[in-house]
């Protein structure tokens, strides 16, 4: 039986600033990506996500970011890969230290913004990355863009890798994603999506835009808690993913 | 054979923002307090200060402040037990993962600035500290102001405590320090600070504003490590204390 | 004929984090205090802010807040006079200068959160503020809590000032605020706090917790913008102001 | 007679972190570069750095960066040229408050680090910036890299511009400096960095690192204040320039 995990961004208020519909969206996933203070989040917001999430049964991981408030995380800030080592360390050791004061453990790191992408073109940095995660704590899953370079150094460092897909985003022959300034980049078809990521699941496969078929891998898709829109399409894609009969789970668990 | 433990606050510098002499410290004591990027540190500083403690063989404790960079967590901010709970816990685990990265373990955990002052009298801050310390890891050990509320919460809850003294300052008839605005706050002539720290270390005593003898339980020391005569002092009080026959070594461990 | 300022605070969003409504609230006010990017607000929230304002026709001013954007400018944290006068200079001169860009001119100065309560009480921090106001530009108009300490102090020096009441806020023997901590501190009743708001206008006059009847002055009328139930009572209020041929003006407008 | 400017980049202390020898260098420049509050410096800071200029009649300029106090506004920031130009307005106005209180004006903006070299290369950046600077005050003169893009659209917008050059950097053909990364990048000989000044202020030449002449507009000349080596330099260029009989006097000084 084929099995998926579905992951969202959470715990990303910050203060008196509210963002995300936290406990809608953890009903519809299988693992939670919180965040660690740097990009969002603080002590106080991650608490309170981490025991949420728990309550949900829902896997606790680290979304670690660029130390960049004001930007959301989401805009390149030059850093070596030293810098990310150490930041990518700091957030996750934080992030356990919550999670032990609520009894439960850590499953898996996965970058944020910025982050994420560069760390999914650049070596190094996803070197620097993988390795953050395996000296914490080598158990952890490395969440990473399917086929990225941050998927394959955790591989060669012998991590458990979830390769990540996006519902709603087009591909390119060699597998990237389109660049969202590309006009074909957004799939706005909600029963489009869903049929693609059916597929990328039980097949392996997608359709780039140039109507090749590539090879996919397909251990988590990411779902989005921004608005009800959003909400409609993870209930939607649950419903049809059990219809197929994949089943709902954190990468890694036991069936 | 009696013995006590020097502590000093490491790891203070902040970005391209340097603080300390942490090298030359390091020198003389057994326990180091490394800042968790809250009131000052970052995931860069927390790295090369914890290699540099591994590489001294100085015990490594977490030093978390209030969240406030502009007052390096030397101002008093209104904060509620649970938020204190929160940031106590947070700053651990963050220094904790840098030290699984870098292969060592924490010793200890001393609040910073106003926190420690806070927790030394207000009993549901000294409480929610401690509990936050025993969530995280129970093995960990408490620093607080001798006698104080902080040691109070602590020793109620199981944890191993350790009793700080300063060697430069005065104590009230109650036991507590006389006030930085009172004249007599402190200690000026060096060969009596020295003098002070022996006999509270070796007798338990220590003669308080009023020339009355009280009770004190000296487990650890602050050392300052900022200029060159503070390094004198950190000398001569780790030459005498070695010449009276204090061991100095970490809190708890085995002689 | 009798006139009375409305004013609210906006720009209160950071980054990519959203807060409140400020396009509806100023349909309804004439005063527009905006944040400075010290508790909350950032330079193109500022920027954005101003301009609407100007848009709607809608006095600016400058809303001053503790450097604690964790604490949103709320918790108090402890500052001497000195660091007061500096922070205030420093975040009007900021927002001015996004005023001069978009070609208007600052108003007033309202501090924000904890620095509005501290100034309300505190005479040295008063006339701290009151001084910065008036070293940079003596012709803004400061605003206070109705007779409070920092409505004293810019008095002293020779400022114009607007005493703010509370419509949804009682009112003890000594013209204080009831604190919020109190069972009877804020008025539930729509109906009766726009009465209240209009016989302080009118009158000069508050009925006090202990049924006394008290002197107030009331220049300024704070109007909450967080939900549709705020934005309801500002409709009501300006509509029954309205009725009572009071005039809604920023404070100094010539009629 | 020829004149020149000696700038250097002051107040660049943060809250406890103390950076930089402020009062020796201020002995040695007509014009000081003042740190807003985003890269390094605080309100506390900039009003004593004001003060200090003011005590020895050395200009005033904003020396606006990044909003990245981790990375000390030398990281580049992915960031827009309006966000450049709100940020330029942000900083500026807050300097300007902080200079009305001390009963002075403003006379330049030089922008700092990674800013300053976006603005050299980008033109949309270097336009936004030189807008910002002249709808805060087009008084201003604005300080950018000798033959910049900054420089060029400060020109076009009809600021005045002072052309700025290093004595310690080398030049490529087109005028532009050799980059750090380069063996030749550097001058390390005072003596040989003195005559290179003074020959681009008096000739307005200097000899590119293929031995070609280029031109060369040196209008005001950047000195370091880190460390006993600069303020020596500082001190010998000074002594120099005045045997040469160049008058060192803020840009568009009446002589």
């Amino acid at each position: 039986m084929a099995t998926v995990d579905l992951n969202s961004d959470l715990g990303e208020s910050f203060g008196a600033f509210k963002v995300g519909n936290d406990e809608e969206v953890l009903r519809y996933i299988s693992s939670a990506n919180i965040a660690c203070g740097f990009h969002a989040g603080d002590h106080n917001v991650m608490m309170r996500t981490v025991e949420l999430a728990k309550k949900f049964g829902v896997a606790i991981g680290a979304h670690p970011g660029l130390n960049d408030l004001a930007g959301f995380g989401r805009r390149i800030v030059e850093i070596t890969p030293e810098e990310a080592y150490n930041m990518v360390v700091y957030q996750i050791g934080a992030l356990s230290g919550v999670a032990a004061a609520k009894g439960v453990k850590l499953d898996h790191v996965k970058p944020h913004g910025a982050l994420y992408n560069l760390a999914a073109k650049n070596k190094a940095l996803a070197e620097a990355i993988a390795h953050a995660v395996k000296d914490v704590d080598k158990s952890l899953i490395l969440f990473g863009l399917a086929g990225s370079a941050l998927c394959q150094e955790g591989e060669k460092l012998g991590l458990k890798v979830a390769h990540e897909v996006f519902a709603d985003r087009t591909y390119q022959p060699d597998g990237t994603l389109t660049p969202r300034s590309k006009k074909n980049a957004i799939i706005h078809d909600p029963e489009e999506a869903v049929k693609r990521v059916i597929r990328m699941v039980k097949e392996g496969k997608v359709t780039a835009v140039d109507g090749r078929e590539i090879p996919i891998q397909a251990d988590t898709v990411c779902i989005h808690g921004d608005g009800p829109k959003a909400l409609a399409f993870a209930q939607a894609l649950r419903k049809r993913l059990e219809e197929e009969e994949v089943m709902i789970l954190k990468p890694g668990a036991v069936r």
